[in-house]
């Protein structure tokens, strides 16, 4: 690298970007050095109200919303998953102000912030710009509300939107695998123009919550195609799904293009300047760069270090999102998007993923493990997985004879089909615990694998593997699993603010390497960039076993999955 | 009825007989009233030494054995059974003995002794009829010692006179459903010839467990053709296997019918005379009939009432055993045996079983049932057991979206494939413990209807159910259960001794009509058998629902059972 200090360039030494993730319960923010990456202070926030599980005015006429345990909802339907908008808003100010303060660095030296978030996470907005949950009339109205990416009240709609796109052979389903997700912000617009029409009918704008807090901070209208791509069907060279397509789908969504306001923007764009209002409540300078806002997991590429083509990520959580960039656009079946200049400049970003990952080790803990295991965890002063994994990594590949199918989420990769579900094969009384752990892991390993596989037929290899997330912190012995099951090194980073990290690499290029930050996301990631975590290898004797293991599993996959039996269709 | 009570018959009000019944841990005794059916006194022996898990000689030169608990083998092979035999004379005497003086009854009103025992348990015995473990020499080899029914050392031998029996078309195969399972007398007899020739060239006479000990009572060498029949491919038309194909199974199995020896009887038939010596030892009375011995499940048909044609009798314990009557030999897939006389007299018995019923429930609360659910059953009073039907019954058909196979110890009903394993489908992140439990719980009623389907194919039926064994008693939810899925009425004997009260009924008829018992089975079962417990009527709605979801059930078992899917042979 050259470093370009020179008349007219600032140092990045004693530069700082400020990345800010919204997660889904809480936001986190980091201030890092431009120059050599280094986190210089942290916060997080937890959204007060978390996920809404009812919405009453009170006698005063005041919105007042109830605790949201995950999982559990008072008067709204179970499928619904809706948020506070000021709990986003607060958490902007509380974040950037602590990690200012406790950075200790001077207002001037922080060139640019990044936002990430989940996404699609949307709100419609009114006229003037403001959410539509605080105007007069909607404010106890569900669609009014901050939707968050695990609202699945559009699974119908997303059916629909996927038969008509393929009956009619749209030209934007090359790109997202064959199916619409019920996640993604089309059906869940359509969810609004069809239950509560007069939602739709009061929005001037349906935004993202990214680009909705780029704009608090900057006043300008911008959205960043990485979601628009991703979540709303758009691309460069086509734009949004066309008006005849939308009318097609419900007559109102004619007018749709009319509500979807700003310009979309590439990834590390500057979608604006900090405006001396919001400068102000930050502690920080007026026209301080703001970074077109990004995806929570695509922020990660190069937060890890990826700067270029045919590297793949893992973000292993609660569930799987696997990014990996490539010069070639090609037909992936099951992909979640392909969207060019969304992750890297330049290049294809395709996303897959899987739906339970985390979450399906968790259910099993919950559920699944006896008194005695977690009584032994306690004594030892280990949590249940740690016990579960040590004990299952005294068995060998195949040993205990099951095989699981990973769906207990549907599954979102290859088959794109929410209604799967979950199985497991070749329990015997002998079966203990810690087997069927091993084999839900090796199952979610295996998802993983069927991947990487529709990737290969359509010509793009992953040459290198990265991942991070809390799985790779927490389960060594996981990751392990999928260096043997995907047959390749895993380079892992384990930081916890991978995302919050990520936005704040493209906030350096979004500051523009003549203020001291990056001139484009490959620079930026190579610099700051932090692969080089632990490496797990992959073990040969391990390797040869799991692929005729393997093999079973994409028969029963495929069996299941892709219409030799439909009986987990029909369970539903 | 006619009680015949007239010139040389005696009154049958104030005569009694004994059953013993042979479990695979403990003995129990009834003494009941040959008139009422009444159980008078009631004794239970528990094996001293268990199942083994070594043997080995001491300094001494004195067998030493350790206590074994289920499943825990020591020196021996996992899948090794063994017993001792001084353990089964000494619970003949104890048992005996004890429900003389328990009831008070006077020595010469006990009129018949029945025995029935596990089956396949068989021992070798040396020239003199001495058990062949007590010979200088065979003490310590294994092939030498009572071999348990459990006993599964003898898959392969299983699997290859299966394929030479169909190779050449014998003809007993259409009696046995096919198969021949590894835990019936032949494949242990070819594992003792391959294994031990020593043990082989040194027997004399191999002999069932019930056989033996009603040898030791009379001092007469007789075998019950419901031993013959069901364990070692005998049948009245066609005898033993022939010559010719032992001899092509293994040149030293030639000689396999010489050490056979011993009269097949009919059930019911008098298999001799109680011995002076024994008499003395039993207190009572030198003369007195003893039935010709039975196997455990099959002594409880009439002991439920059954006397005729038509009806089923599931005997639901850690396993389930299917027993019905017919007047029609037919071709049954996947049964157990069909033998002619070997449980009423004139009718075609056939036996039918699954391989996991309450051991397969028992797995899941050992295995994968949470802690606070533990707490919840201990703090409440009550089984994890009740905790989990509780639970489950406030579930509608249908509701989990779950279908499991039963298969959890291989099948031995329908497929007659030891190797096949458990399967659970439809799990999801949502999915509770109560509903996996209420899956498998109707798996194994769904493994029953497809044996009774089995039947139906073969024009046999199944007009009226009755249910007996631990699970009758401890789980009511689970006889709703099996109500519904088999849309039949279930009428149920709870009775906890029902092998050994069924045994008594047999000895009422070894005793005869002039003696003060039963001229024939059918009429002992009608006077003393014990039906009319608990009717189960299937509820309407349940019996449609289960009807579709048995559907489901079907076509797994058939794609993982019968060719479809070899998966779980492979992972095994």
């Amino acid at each position: 690298m050259e470093d370009i200090v020179g008349e007219g360039y600032e140092a990045k030494g004693n530069k700082y970007v400020i990345g800010v993730d919204y997660g889904t319960l809480s936001a986190r923010a980091v201030l890092v050095s431009v120059g050599s990456g280094e986190v210089m202070a942290e916060s997080i926030y937890a959204y007060p109200h978390g996920i809404l599980r009812r919405l009453g005015e009170t006698a005063a006429g005041v919105i007042s919303e109830g605790e949201a345990p995950v999982g559990v909802r008072g008067d709204l339907p179970a499928d619904f998953a809706l948020q506070k908008i000021d709990d986003y808003e607060e958490a902007l100010y509380d974040t950037i102000g602590a990690v200012v303060r406790k950075s200790g660095c001077r207002a001037e030296d922080v060139i640019g912030i990044g936002i990430d978030a989940t996404s699609s996470t949307f709100l419609p907005l009114s006229e003037n710009g403001e959410p539509l949950c605080r105007v007069e009339g909607f404010r106890t109205n569900p669609h009014a509300q901050l939707k968050l990416w695990k609202h699945h009240g559009a699974q119908e709609q997303a059916d629909r939107i996927t038969a008509l796109a393929n009956e009619r052979k749209e030209k934007f389903m090359m790109r997202c695998g064959g199916r619409v997700n019920a996640e993604w912000m089309l059906p869940k617009l359509l969810e609004i123009a069809e239950k509560a029409p007069e939602v739709y009918e009061a929005t001037d704008n349906f935004m993202e919550a990214g680009d909705y807090l780029v704009g608090l901070l900057t006043g300008e209208v911008t959205r960043c195609m990485c979601h628009a791509g991703y979540k709303l069907l758009w691309n460069e060279d086509d734009g949004y799904p066309s008006g005849e397509f939308l009318k097609a789908l419900h007559p109102e969504l004619a007018s749709l293009h009319r509500k979807l306001k700003g310009k979309e923007l590439r990834v590390g764009a500057c979608a604006g300047k900090l405006t001396l209002e919001a400068a102000k409540r930050l502690g920080l300078k007026a026209g301080t760069a703001v970074a077109a806002s990004l995806i929570d997991a695509h922020v990660a590429v190069p937060a890890v270090g990826i700067d270029g083509a045919d590297s793949a990520l893992m973000i292993l959580g609660t569930s799987c999102c696997m990014l990996l960039c490539s010069e070639k656009l090609a037909y992936i079946k099951g992909i979640s998007g392909c969207v060019k200049n969304a992750v890297l400049p330049g290049l294809y970003a395709y996303e897959a993923g899987q739906s339970a990952v985390g979450d399906l080790f968790d259910w099993f803990v919950r559920n699944c493990v006896p008194g005695s295991y977690e009584r032994e965890a306690s004594e030892k002063g280990i949590s249940v997985h740690t016990l579960l994994s040590d004990r299952a990594s005294g068995l060998a590949p195949g040993e205990s004879g099951l095989v699981a199918l990973d769906w207990w989420n549907g599954n979102r990769s290859c088959l794109a089909d929410t209604k799967l579900s979950g199985m497991i094969l070749g329990l015997t009384l002998r079966t203990k615990p810690e087997e069927i752990y091993r084999a839900l892991l090796e199952a979610a390993a295996f998802g993983m694998k069927a991947v990487f596989e529709e990737f290969h037929k359509g010509g793009i290899a992953a040459d290198k593997l990265y991942a991070c997330g809390g799985i790779v912190g927490k389960n060594p012995f996981m990751m392990q699993l999928y260096a043997d099951i995907l047959g390749q090194t895993i380079e892992t980073c384990a930081a916890e603010q991978g995302s919050a990290f990520g936005a704040a690499v493209y906030a350096a290029v979004a500051a523009g390497g003549q203020k001291g930050g990056y001139a484009n996301v490959n620079e930026a990631a190579r610099m700051m960039g932090k692969g080089g975590g632990r490496r797990f290898e992959p073990i040969p004797r391990n390797v040869e076993a799991y692929k005729s293991l393997y093999r079973e599993y994409k028969i029963l996959h495929d069996y299941f999955g892709a219409g030799g039996n439909e009986v987990m269709h029909r369970l539903r």
